[in-house]
């Protein structure tokens, strides 16, 4: 199965290279598909949710090493996780902790001790992609893991009513599912009441809608243009649903 | 051969992986190859300028999967294009029309039905995906398909004489093809009046020039700068010959 | 062995597919791993000290295509280079300097003729890309190349100290390695002194401070911000080790 990649390390840097050589040394063959490398930087939460919304997508079997990790190199543990047939490598700080809650079977393992070797600041690259590749290689890791009963940092299995990623369009994400929000339902962002409409042409041109994107999410967006400039929207911005 | 890929659904965005997690699972050992991700998001006619340009490099069976597709979800339909032994996979909007005007032969066939589950916005995961995947690994869709006589939208085999694409060193290149310019002409965009050289360590730094670029097309550019920002240019600004 | 790229021909343009399909025609079966596409342009120093850091996480046989090259198409040479059991292709211009300065083993090869074929534009689609995939294929071009006994622009071994690359978090990248650096010392820059943490977590949110950073290069960096902005740097900015 393939193995993917969903961090913050950035598709323009450097470091998403010195994963893949990291997977690569272990595995050799292994296919490396980039789900993302743009998740919000030092937001935990949000990218939780963002994570927790590509589950469904993720083939069962596959292996995806998470990284947003602001707490690289402290107290913080390393986990491994299988959820419902998929298995999760990264931080246990909150980044797993949305899909664990919303899944049917769980288990969890800890990192035992971080290799000496190991940058502190680049986990991803030194800890997190080995533990990955020898996963997809049917390799467990048992050595270096302890079986734990729980994450160190649970979160709630809700939706999230906030902006939780805009994407290069500028189309903005919610952490709510669309399937929790019916049709004829408006959304509030700040000063907007937005109807809801099924695409980008069925709404005239610079119109706002919201509408479930395909990811499952409910977004706001505007017909032909940004809408994160034409309403001046911001990260973390709370959303709310008009019954 | 490889699978290419030429979208506006952002190299650092979500969506191109979940491209490849759709082709992997019809093709599991497929080579993509990410030609661009970044073309003129909402502008079908200058994509499809730079998608013709881009032909020539395109290995002669290989498979295109080109989506810039602002009308995701309404009536326009799906097609595959069979085009001097090259494969494209998109919507019928234009976007494979110059390439389809300039060839010698073509054939064509629409899309018949959406698939009920697909998304309204991502047409490009969850039908040209895997189309373009069986189509490479030579089960052509005939079933999903209808042979047609030629595209909804047509467009010329004409050059165009405006700024089609920047790329991130702020060169800007246009929709006219190099053969149609000689040497000794001139290039008029606004106020510049550009003359000819063949590479940019040919003018001064900081100079501002025109050449045939790598693509075969008619390029405006500065040496050791950006000609987006030291002229003020904008996409689909019109550029004329002075003969 | 992977074939490893390394240029500042832009993450998110068009340029590096077509680097993957020159390398592919040679190599279909070639591992393609993107170290860095986004060097700084025009910035062969700094680009070269970046390289240089990376040496240390190439594996040993693997061939490496570095291209920062703003003298593309004039009298410059390409040349290929075996420093320490790594291959390197690119062009003489001061980029694989210091790598080579740094060396136990150096040898030197340049290259004769550039295709008449080839672009005078992108020699490292139509030159070092095919020279690279036959290095990595085992099958060295000896016919394009001639023996010297230098690189035609040589660098010196020793550190930058100046900034050299910013990544996409903010964080300021010099030229100095770590290994030269006592963990009590303070870094100058600008009107900062700047001390030692082990890593992010380490410091106040918004404390600006040096640390060895992942590269094994002194960096500049500041606790949930972008050292960039909050500090107002600049590439090729002097720093000093206030001993």
């Amino acid at each position: 199965m393939p193995i993917l990649l969903f961090t913050d390390f950035g598709a323009r840097d450097l470091y998403v290279g010195q994963v893949e050589l990291a997977i690569t040394a272990v595995a050799p063959r292994a296919r490396i598909v980039h789900l993302l490398h743009d998740a919000p930087a030092f937001a935990v939460r949000a990218s939780a949710h963002l994570l927790a919304a590509l589950v469904a997508g993720m083939p069962r079997g596959s292996v995806v090493m998470a990284v947003v990790d602001p707490g690289v190199g402290t107290a913080r543990r390393g986990v491994v996780l299988k959820a419902d047939e998929r298995w999760f490598v990264g931080p246990d700080n909150g980044l797993l902790a949305v899909l664990a809650a919303r899944a049917e079977h769980v288990e969890v393992w800890h990192v035992r001790d971080v290799p000496p070797s190991a940058s502190p600041t680049f986990h991803g690259r030194d800890l997190f992609a080995p533990l990955a590749a020898r996963i997809d290689a049917g390799r467990f890791p048992s050595g270096e893991l302890a079986h734990s009963a729980t994450l160190d940092v649970p979160l709630p299995a809700g939706d999230l009513p906030e902006l939780i990623y805009f994407d290069h369009y500028g189309n903005a994400f919610t952490g709510i599912r669309g399937a929790h929000m019916a049709p004829g339902a408006r959304l509030r962002i700040a000063a907007e009441s937005l109807a809801h409409a099924r695409t980008f042409g069925n709404v005239l041109p610079n119109t706002a809608f919201w509408y479930v994107n395909s990811q499952g999410l409910v977004e706001v967006a505007v017909n032909g243009a940004s809408a994160r400039e034409a309403l001046g929207l911001a990260l973390g911005q709370a959303v709310t649903i008009e019954a």
